[in-house]
Formats: structure tokens, C-alpha cells, sequence
């Protein structure tokens, strides 16, 4: 998928939400426990219901890796219910990996080829051979780290040479390892007054921002700072939709909450004149 | 295992040699292709042939999620067979992972709790609270990224403020988040006159040292500017052990390899009166 078509799905949806499936066995409903994987249930269950609503799901990895070679298999079916079921849904694995170049190639290996993932998130602490494996691939992303949503952002993303901070040195390097069709950056919402600058930095770069909802950010700033004319947002929620509620109607409920959240990027798109 | 407990099993040993069990199948000899798991296989003969010259052994997590459940199933059987084995050895899942602080719970629980990994390699750039959770076992480590041993060290890792460059900073606040039994750092061999200056700022943590042999750290350099007065290094060499020899006499070769590292770390231990 490259940046036009993740653009006009936005348009044809009228939402820029991605759903985050964050899918702890502990929290979810107990009647699914018996099934042979409740994860996968689960998980198949909240996209059915959240499909309509979403331009993109976003499996954390942690969240399937703390199972093992089991967990492993629910994150295989899940990128594969996805792929197969609604193909025009962008996946992205938020896997955080980065590693030295040969490393980092098996990294994409896993889940650029092996599995069918359509960008996966890199931290860039180890800079650009660490990153570009990840960029070979046709029509597949990377979601860069820049200026995350958690307290620890302030421990060495601010860090400043001559005026520019480490988050800004990120985006301003690494735009030259890939172009708007294969990189996008991580900008959380707890931050959205830091949109703005951003945005002189990477005007037309998609931003996938983490952070609204349970962590505190509004969608309502961060689609006034970092909206631009392609939209260039995708804002992620995890626990507000997929554990919105415990009981046996918990997918119709995630369905309600998803449904609400684009309503309210549809009418930020319209009033941008965006669809 | 804390900090005295790893220098008693390097004069024991007379080594702080750390093999790398970066184990791709298409370059393990062919003859192991026929058993049903021949990485488990190739890294049970590895580690058998190695494990009296080795303080240490560091699976890179990559070269086992790119095989899916399956990888995942073998890096599980690896650990297991190390500890069940050669408990006194040391365990480090090089995985550079680091989230927000609920989600590296999760990889912490993975690694940490699930299997019986004594140590993981973490990524700094989320700062504190994406480090901390890794910090709450006992006698488990946090190995944290400093200055690594590749190229793209240089596009953010010497971002300088003030005369502190990003890898200065990530040692110097770190260390308020564990102590010398339970982080430990990466600094790359091939940047052994850095260790000199590292010295200054962490001078008893133990460092993690990659990039002897293929890529081209000296190992006599290392000693000379990283070795304290409780040795603190854990030198890995990787492909020039384990990928040595292509033959069925793969793992006396890997063993006849590792011997020599640990004779050279031997002369250095004794140089400086540590054995």
C-alpha cells in the first residue's frame, strides 16, 4: 500500500482510526476461555466488529511474545485473518525492533515477508543500517520512533545539539533513508502541542499517533496540529475499544466505541475539506 | 546471578568469553537438515562443544522469530537446555526490546519469567519507565544499548549537548535505575578507544561487548581500555565461533575456536592479576 491509497481509504471510510490489539488474555471475557486460542477468537471478533470504522489494526507484539511459540501463532492468524478478510486494512506490527543491518533483515524477514504485515515500528537508536532493511521491501513501511507517548520521552528525546533535540535529529535524518510511501513516525497525543513542530519537519509524512484515550491525548488537538492536506494521521486506540466492555457483548460495544471515534475524524476531515 | 557471582565464574573459567548463538539455518551443515528442530540441534552440539571456555551465551532473538512459533519453540528449548545443563552459565536474549512501561512488562515477562533467561539487551530511546520493568526480578539483568558496534552509531548515538554525547547521557541517568547487579551496558568492539572514556562514567558496571572477529573489534583492545579490577566485560564473538567450520565437525571446530579466545582472555586476566 503506498501513501495515495492509505489516503483514499481514509477518505472512503471517513476515519484515519487505527484499532490497537493490545489483547491480554487477562482482560479478556472469560466466556471466550474455553475456545482452543481465546486470543484469536477475541481478536477476530473485535475486528469483525471494528472493521467498518477502521483504516488499520495494530497488534502490539509484547502482548503475543509473553505466550511463547503460542502466542507466536495468534499473532500468525491474526495479520492472516486480517489480510484475507479485509485486505484494504493496513496491519502494522508495533514490534519496536532495531538491530545491526544483517539483524535487522531478518527482523523484516519475519514480519515483512513471513507474515503479512504492511510496516512494523523500529526504534532508531542504531541509526540508519539498522533501519533500511526494514525499507526494502515494495509497498511495506516503517513506522519510526520520534517522540513517544510515555514519560520516559523525556529522558533522551529531548536531548539538544545547537537548537535541535534528538527526536527532531531522528526525523530530520532519516528522511533521506526512505520517501512518504515507505516511512511514517510515531508521535504520541500526550504531546499534540509538539505536532505543530513537527509538521514543519515532515510536512506530508504520515504520523501514527499512540496515546489517545487511555494514556490522555485528544484527538481533537491532534488533528488540529497534525493534520495536513492527505490527512497524514493515523491515531491509534487499544484499550479504549477492545476492553471497553468485559461482558459477552464485548465486540458490539468495541464496534460502538470504534463507530464513535470516527465520527468524531469525520467531521475533522470535513471541516478540512477532506472528503 | 549478581555481579560477584559472574567475576567468580570468570576466574573460574579464566574466560569472559560471551558465544553469540546467532543461529541461521541456511548456514548450519547441511546434515543437520534432516532433524525435526536442526537449529535446537546445531546449538545443543555448540553448546556442548563450547560451554568450558564460555562465561556466557547470547542468542540473538531475530534469527528465531523469523522461523515464527516454530523459531520461538527452539529459542525456548535453547535457554532450557543452557540452564538445565550448565546452570553457572550466564543467559542473555539479545532482543533489543523497550516499550511503553505496560508493554515492556510484557516482553519482561517473556524473557524473565517465561523463560529462563538470566538477561535481556534493551533499546534506551524510550527512556526510564520503558526500562524499568525489566529491573524488577531478582538477580536478572537489564544489558542497555550504549554505544553500538555499527555504522549508524554515528547518526544519533554522539548527538552532543553540552559536550554530553547521547551515549554519555543514556550511561550517566541509567545508572539511577538499577546498579551493577542488574544493568549492564553495550559498547561496540569496534569502537574499543570509546571504552576508555566509557570507564569514566560506568567504571564497575559490566559491559556487554559485541564486534570482535567478523566485524572487526580487537579483542586485546577491548582488555587494555575496558577491563576493570572485576574484569567487567563480556567479550561475544558470534559467526567466528559458531559458523567456523561447515563440515560435520562443526562443533569441535566452534569448540577448538572458542578455546583460543579463552586463551587469549586468559594471558589478559593474568596481566592484570585477576586470576
Amino acid at each position: 500500500m503506498n501513501h495515495s491509497e492509505l489516503f483514499w481509504n481514509i477518505k472512503n471510510k471517513s476515519s484515519f482510526l487505527c484499532v490497537g490489539l493490545d489483547s491480554e488474555v487477562e482482560k479478556i471475557p472469560s466466556s471466550l476461555l474455553k475456545e482452543k486460542d481465546p486470543v484469536f477468537q477475541f481478536n477476530k471478533r473485535i475486528i469483525d466488529a471494528t472493521q467498518k470504522y477502521a483504516i488499520a489494526y495494530k497488534p502490539n507484539v509484547a502482548f503475543y511474545e509473553c505466550y511463547g511459540s503460542k502466542g507466536w501463532t495468534t499473532l500468525e492468524l491474526t495479520v492472516k485473518y486480517i489480510k484475507e478478510n479485509y485486505p484494504e486494512i493496513f496491519v502494522i506490527a508495533d514490534a519496536k525492533r532495531g538491530d545491526i543491518g544483517n539483524t535487522s533483515k531478518m527482523y523484516a524477514k519475519s514480519f515483512l515477508e513471513n507474515m503479512p504485515f504492511d510496516a512494523i515500528t523500529v526504534a532508531p537508536y542504531m541509526g540508519e543500517d539498522s533501519v533500511t532493511p526494514f525499507l526494502s521491501y515494495n509497498d511495506k513501511w516503517v513506522v519510526l520512533l520520534a517522540l513517544t507517548s510515555n514519560k520516559g520521552a523525556d529522558d533522551f528525546q529531548y536531548h539538544n545539539e545547537d537548537g535541535i533535540r534528538l527526536f527532531e535529529r531522528v526525523l530530520t535524518v532519516s528522511q533521506k533513508w526512505g520517501s512518504i510511501n515507505n516511512m511514517m513516525y510515531v508521535v504520541g497525543a500526550t504531546r499534540a502541542e509538539m505536532l505543530k513542530e513537527i509538521r514543519r519537519i515532515v510536512p506530508e509524512h504520515f504520523l501514527l499517533v499512540p496515546g489517545v484515550g487511555a494514556q490522555g491525548g485528544s484527538l481533537e488537538e491532534v488533528a488540529k496540529y497534525g493534520m495536513n492536506s492527505k490527512c497524514g494521521l493515523l491515531v491509534n486506540s487499544s484499550r479504549g475499544i477492545i476492553f471497553a466492555d468485559a461482558s459477552e457483548q464485548f465486540d458490539r460495544v468495541a464496534g460502538e466505541k470504534a463507530h464513535e471515534m470516527q465520527i468524531e475524524m469525520e467531521k475533522y476531515l470535513s471541516e478540512r475539506n477532506l472528503i
